[in-house]
């Protein structure tokens, strides 16, 4: 396995890959890499004949009073977790590196999707999100990028991205990967006391009780959402930041689904100060 | 030589020729042609060994009260005129083609560079330039690109959008192409009626004295500035846009030049309803 931390050294080796033909699967990462990422790099061996995992910190994505410096980081656990699962290069650059000495002054902004759910708290976290991958995709130019089914809004924000712009990568989705009890596997569980690790399961509950909700053909989708509520606030240590249905093609609120319309249930909680996320699409 | 008027068509020309491994120079043009895409495309022809001129009103780029529907068109002569000078594909879509039924969602912004000089009065205008040539680039995926020096504030946005995208593409800038009289070859040219012509090459005219002012030494660029204005704006015909001197980096205004510096005279002039625009770069 191959480590290159600059931008120039990453187009070389790309440009004697695709000479040869080779076909390219693109992991991006912010590192503090876990199972989630795992099964993105094994989809990704499995469809491509290079794996490059790109490990970077984005500043971009990250508001002003967020949690860039306290964001977790372990390189060599990530290169030793990368170099196991057959990875051919982690791509690490520095922030000089990536955005030069007197930082970038290109955005790429996807309107409408990006201004609710995980966007309403945080402006310009999404802009900062699609400008590091298109970015990525421009130094790398994968034939395919791996995202986590777990970040939805990502992943819808990159697909409309990459078709407005006829960007030539194609976007592949990859199931969210779960603990044993069912919480969504992140990197920031880590932040979770032993106590709010017992409760952080709850979140999917929620959602597992909507899909039978809706399963049974329930389909007051208010009424729905506003006893998940109740029941997520009576817990102290949660903090409810969105639990809502949404369009799984633009991302906006349903009240009253068409018939066969396909839903996403999207929640994101506060435990203490670590914020979770989690989904699930209901067709 | 090859007319494609879709996205994909235009795909399937690019990895043909890619895959044969012969370099794509790309001209993006918005039709109407005349001689100064002429050099361009003659630039593109020397360095490449095939030559794809796009042309393409691109509506992003107009405000609500501009001339979107009233700029010049003329497909079959542009078609004759790419034909004649050797290129290979003319790549023209529709609007729907390009932006789908229900538009694009995705803008690219490039920060400080847009917002003033032709920014100003066009609040988007950049954003919508810098979107399209993107997409063009993503579709066609040239080894080298060719923007007029006469859009100076265009060039410097694409260049600095595809540093801080690194979209993997060269970007060549071309000498403007002038009448005999000096006027800035420009397809909005011909709105002038003949005494408007007739008028047009003092905007020329007050650059290069401006550059003659600058070679005997002269630094007081305001004093400069406003001599020069006052001289047109003498003219009824004349309604000043702007008439600035900027640092050829950043485009930000210099009113005491540091020794050595490099700087645009740079101006935008209305005559009746049509503006003209036009620089020159002093070392």
């Amino acid at each position: 396995m191959i480590i290159i931390s600059t931008i120039h050294e990453m187009q070389a080796y790309v440009q004697v890959a695709r000479k040869s033909g080779a076909s390219i699967g693109l992991v991006p990462t912010m590192g503090y890499l876990h199972t989630g990422h795992g099964a993105l790099m094994e989809r990704a061996k499995n469809d491509n004949q290079r794996v490059i995992v790109s490990i970077f910190v984005n500043p971009l994505q990250f508001g002003p009073n967020e949690d860039l410096d306290r964001y977790p980081r372990d390189l060599p656990g990530d290169e030793r977790f990368c170099s196991e699962r057959g990875v051919d290069v982690v791509f690490a650059p520095t922030v000089t590196e990536m955005y030069g000495a007197d930082g970038a002054l290109t955005r790429i902004h996807v309107a409408t999707l990006g201004e609710h759910l995980c966007g309403a708290a945080s402006p310009g976290h999404f802009d900062g999100v699609a400008t590091v991958v298109a970015k990525l995709f421009h130094i790398i130019q994968p034939e395919r990028a791996y995202f986590g089914q777990k970040d939805f809004q990502q992943l819808s924000i990159v697909r409309r991205m990459v078709g407005d712009l006829s960007i030539p990568v194609d976007i592949v989705a990859v199931d969210t990967v779960r603990e044993a009890d069912g919480l969504a596997k992140s990197s920031r569980n880590a932040y979770l006391t032993p106590e709010q690790r017992k409760l952080a399961p709850r979140l999917r509950e929620a959602l597992l009780r909507l899909q039978a909700a809706w399963s049974r053909g329930e389909r007051d989708v208010p009424a729905m959402l506003a006893e998940e509520r109740a029941q997520l606030e009576a817990v102290p240590e949660f903090r409810v930041d969105y639990l809502t249905c949404v369009d799984s093609d633009r991302l906006q609120p349903v009240n009253t689904p068409a018939p066969g319309q396909s839903v996403v249930f999207a929640l994101a909680v506060f435990l203490g100060k670590t914020r979770l996320i989690d989904n699930l699409i209901v067709q």
